[in-house]
């Protein structure tokens, strides 16, 4: 099976990671890569951990160089992708890597991005109740952000188990990666290297609603999500803290019960042994995402540490793994399982 | 006026920021530095930054070696505090920068430490209500653990003032030097770097009751604390997100007013403006705590999010600072309000 | 064609990428995994990253264990190799990834490394004049040390070409995984971080004689090496400066020429562009490396940069990249080209 | 003495350490801060770091503003001291962190920087021979270069000695801030974190000919030097090894009889005990320089290690320390010996 894919958005941090993947996709055949600015540039200088397309060249993102593709990934900013989609067949699997068909309530939408609501797509994260079979053939896919990909993973079992209080509380450090390849003074290697910091305190992240909306579904009823990123002095990685009150009467064997449950045929949820805890070095470049929970007795809270790679499960690795599904190839056809380490 | 001053410490990354401040204190002599496996060591070899101590040989940590002090700094393993400081007379100032004699109930010691509780001194973080004035005079002197500085000064107004619910959910990242020079697989820099993870997940970190105290006394009811640390890839820094639940009523004017109020006059506490939000970068090798504040209307929670260097203010900073107040000393005096930034 | 391969020293730096490559490598099928101290100890507990194997357990380092498998690699500390091979069959492929049968002269083993001289065996960096014809069908392979395979490769084809005069001068970062797991500390997190380091300053590292036995080669001369390397606060990563004096009349032409030549259908040297240079993080985690070369014309001198990744392309990799030429495969064959990056 | 000083360029990364260290100074008075772009903004939103300063608000770079200070501070781009000097009397104690002053031959200005010689000032490196007495009561400082300020250190003493060859090459890591707070894809801290990468190979790194000019004027001939760059992933510190051919009869102990003469008074250079290498960690923050000095038998070179802190002695403590000389002050006024660490 031959699978042409093009790539909206090649310059990006999402796009290169991308474009990793699919260089070891074993079914794939990287076709038209596409940037704005950079349209006309060599991907070596702009990519130059890719060496295997050193050589190609960055054409502008029209509808004629997206055309003659079996798939179209769009690494595009928020709010562009929907005008690109519309112009692509309804043969054609497109997959979105950024926030325009991932909430489903407009309101949130409007609330967040201060936009109109592009749609809802079936949404990238397989190993959701439900979302395996919405993605079997469909030809369009909402990758998950990095974010609630890494808090949906930690909550959603505890959630659809009835374990834990309709509350969740969050604080998660990102590498830098996450914020993109923004020329801002903030994201400088020397103010980063060495510090850790705060943003978008308060609730106002935009990948809030986006957690409320997964762990809602899990629960069956709303769950309010206070979400506090951090910027961690590292190039890539997520490690979330998510922790909710525990319904009365959850005991640890309950709670391990109800994790072990639900990643227990999940090839890229790494359930760990107890006594061991997530790290990001450990999935560094991989689609694995490492899940350790805990009971606190005191608190009387559920605390799930989570670690993913942003760009790889986070953004890239999930985006190959839902166009697998969709595909009908098996889920982890090209995706590393093994972190790169140390 | 001159202080002679002995460290009992001083290979560790603890004693080796107490000695970088002491150096720089306009009153302090520098006596006699102590070391266990290290004694008989140049201390060029052991702390190469400090430069003007470089010929400094260690001795052993005998009474005979810190008699004739005005102050003895105990930077020592937990648990081996007491035996030191009951050799050293009375009218010596004792500060020790072990958890030692930090906990008032004892069961909560022998719950997290395992050993005899022995005994409780006045507690050295000025900024909270009442310490100030029972540090005056004193001759013990029990600095505080750096989780609980970051965490008590960031959540202590909102406890005082009556706007928070009695539990408290903290998630701190840490710099490995808090996890002091011991020699584990998992503090090697090609372990560290690039990588965050967790630890002591659970309640189970010995920080956890010294937080609780703090900020129950601030409440005047008890106070739950959920603490999760983890491990950040840089030398120094905490940075930690403390939450609670708002009481009902509570308005953003009000947390704020509560804030401001609690640290209008306190030299090492910096309420950043709104829009500024703290970084461990920017407090790096000084002994100023970044503070901000924030209310997530949709979550119910106020969320604080602290910064301070974990060596400096929380842990040798704190324990000159204090060092001042009972010896009558401007509390500032040898303390740098600036960080090392970039 | 199915090949089975047993790892001698599997919980090490080098042991775990090779694990990671052989993970990802088609024909290959991992055996027996040993260790020393380690043996007994699960795998997912040493080598977090390897989510595939974690549940393998070490075994020790005995014939039996390593009995009936068709390569055996020994990522063994320098010394150990030779007695463990003499135990291996004449058919089983011997991959040394230690020191102990690099050089060829007896004298410049005991010099630096002071015990009696093991042998010589092919060596195992392909891209050397003559070395992958002795590297076809061989069933014993002497991986190059990291550092080695930077400078040769920088360097070799100036000689190679006579442009250069036999006296190089290099200076090399590393990154900390290139002084392995030993817990020493200078190797900690916190000391690394944020600093640069010498070490084995002067002449004493012991990869100069395999620098000056592999340059030597190419000129057809004897060429000295003085050869600094430091400590650079990142996991991965050499990023070589080697340089020597201009023999009269070479031009940057001539210069540009015998590079083009010398890795003109070499898969995994990329001789960038002019203007571009070359980085340790665009090659991390993959079999690249990166040279470029410029002539000074003010100083006479060649200057060379060149970056790889010291645990693959200078270890684990090379060591792959050498099976695959010895077993007749692909020499491409699991080893990846592209970088981890950002 | 109450000395008054204004800062013309105080947001950049020199300007604020700079300030950290005036601050610290006790006899300077803050007075004028100025900037270009970020007139009218509030420093504690460009330097976080600097909590004693954060109400101050930039003002513009005018003679106006700059009028009545005793001492100002020139931290601007290269180029434009000039015009700004001139319009500061001859009474006022101009001290330029920038380029323009350094060069005594206008031609190398011209080939380096393509714009006319502004001319050239005393060189504010005291450790030279003959540069303090210059230095004394001057009116005018020109600040050397961070780069030739840890290569001039490490080889004039060879060269003064009459012990080197008149061929230096010199290979130095530099942490980020020393390529300023410009927003380049390359300075982004998803890119240099875990990277080492060159830059400015071949002779054309501007601060060449300054590293040239001093150590010509200690050897009493010609000196050329070979000069590569590389970008560490640290916010700060350089590390640099040069080295030379050692002149024939040259041994290790006149070697270091010329070392240690060399650095017998001085207070910032710091020439370590043998067995002990410099580390920029040690140095951080601080104005101290590590220098050790080998000799390679083998390669017949000499071998010089120097660290320093790029933007304290190799910017801001080096303007500080020449500002104390020349306003008769003494030389370690308010400059911090001992470093951050770790």
């Amino acid at each position: 099976m031959a699978v042409r894919a093009a790539v909206a958005g090649a310059s990006g941090y999402a796009g290169g990671e991308l474009l990793r993947l699919l260089l070891a996709h074993p079914h794939i055949e990287i076709g038209a890569l596409t940037g704005h600015s950079n349209a006309g540039q060599r991907l070596g200088a702009l990519q130059p951990h890719l060496a295997a397309l050193a050589d190609r060249t960055l054409e502008p993102t029209t509808p004629e160089v997206l055309a003659g593709h079996d798939v179209v990934f769009l690494a595009l900013p928020h709010g562009q992708s929907a005008a690109v989609a519309e112009q692509l067949g309804d043969d054609v699997l497109v997959v979105d890597m950024g926030a325009d068909f991932r909430l489903a309530e407009a309101a949130a939408w409007e609330a967040f991005y201060g936009s109109p609501h592009a749609g809802t797509w079936p949404y990238g994260l397989p190993e959701l109740p439900g979302a395996r079979a919405a993605l079997e053939g469909s030809k369009r896919i909402a990758v998950p952000g990095c974010y609630p990909t890494a808090v949906s993973l930690a909550l959603f079992p505890a959630y659809a188990a009835g374990l834990a209080e309709p509350e969740a509380v969050v604080v998660a450090a990102s590498g830098t990666s996450g914020a993109g390849k923004a020329l801002k003074p903030h994201l400088l290697g020397a103010e980063v290297m060495g510090s850790m910091s705060s943003y978008g305190v308060g609730g106002g992240h935009r990948h809030t609603p986006e957690m409320a909306q997964n762990l809602s579904a899990a629960a069956g009823e709303p769950v309010t999500v206070s979400f506090t990123p951090t910027l961690a002095p590292m190039p890539r990685g997520i490690l979330a803290t998510s922790s909710a009150k525990a319904r009365p009467g959850t005991s640890a064997e309950d709670l391990r019960a109800a994790y072990a449950k639900a990643y227990a045929d999940e090839p890229f949820v790494h359930l760990l042994p107890e006594g061991r805890w997530p790290a990001t070095g450990a999935v560094y470049g991989s689609n694995t995402v490492q899940v350790q929970v805990a009971l606190d007795p005191a608190a009387g809270r559920i605390i799930v540490v989570s670690a993913l790679d942003n760009l790889t499960k986070g953004t890239a690795g999930g985006a190959v793994q839902s166009m697998n599904i969709a595909l009908g190839l098996p889920e982890e056809t090209g995706l590393p399982l093994d972190g790169v380490a140390p």
